[in-house]
């Protein structure tokens, strides 16, 4: 058995976004008056892009924000971390409002859910290995 | 079956800091050079403060930060969510360094470990149930 150490080695970008887009939730950051924010919303993936349809929109929209998912095992402590970091956008156009709705349940009913793109401009993932004993 | 509406209900603090307390893992969330980042970290909660050991500590000590965890099952979209948000501070006494040390293991091992206690100002929580159809 080795020791309880891990370490994080780097993911690319494809492989960073490829894990987010298999997991159906995650978490959008952002800021509001000047508090750090952070509420879980289900997103997709599609074209490199991640679309989440939330209440919060409006206090995201306009604004970088960083996006976050994880996987970790609690048991074996290992697993992959990956956040987005871009400025977030609603969409507007109601073909793809539609569209998106129609693949996309928010996590939480709301009367206010809008549909917001984050465009990715720096993607950071990383997985959680065992360090070997030194 | 009812519908795929989840409406959330609010948690108490102290329901909130136990549910918080219950799992290893949350996220804590702080600003770099104006752009939101977030980091998975291990984390205990004593005495109604959220403790964690992390790499980052440099650069959330002395800020305002999220501390965040949720469990969310995916299949049926229920679970919840709990966010702290305060103070990062450093512990720099050695007895308590070391007491944590012994308790709360670093998720990624690193040289440059902190200790960092979160002062809960402000404790969100809620449990995502399912709405009733209308």
């Amino acid at each position: 058995m080795g020791g309880d150490s891990r370490r994080l080695t780097e993911l690319s970008r494809p492989e960073s976004l490829r894990l987010l887009g298999g997991v159906p939730v995650g978490r959008i950051v952002y800021t509001v008056r000047a508090l750090p924010a952070i509420v879980p919303v289900c997103h997709l993936v599609d074209n490199g892009m991640v679309v989440v349809r939330t209440h919060v929109g409006g206090e995201c929209a306009g604004s970088v924000v960083a996006y976050q998912a994880d996987a970790i095992d609690m048991v074996d402590r290992l697993g992959w971390m990956v956040t987005v970091t871009g400025v977030a956008r609603r969409i507007l156009d109601p073909d793809e409002v539609e569209y998106y709705a129609d693949r996309l349940p928010p996590l939480v009913s709301a009367d206010a859910i809008e549909t917001i793109r984050i465009y990715p401009e720096i993607v950071t993932g990383a997985r959680l290995v065992n360090e070997p004993d030194s």
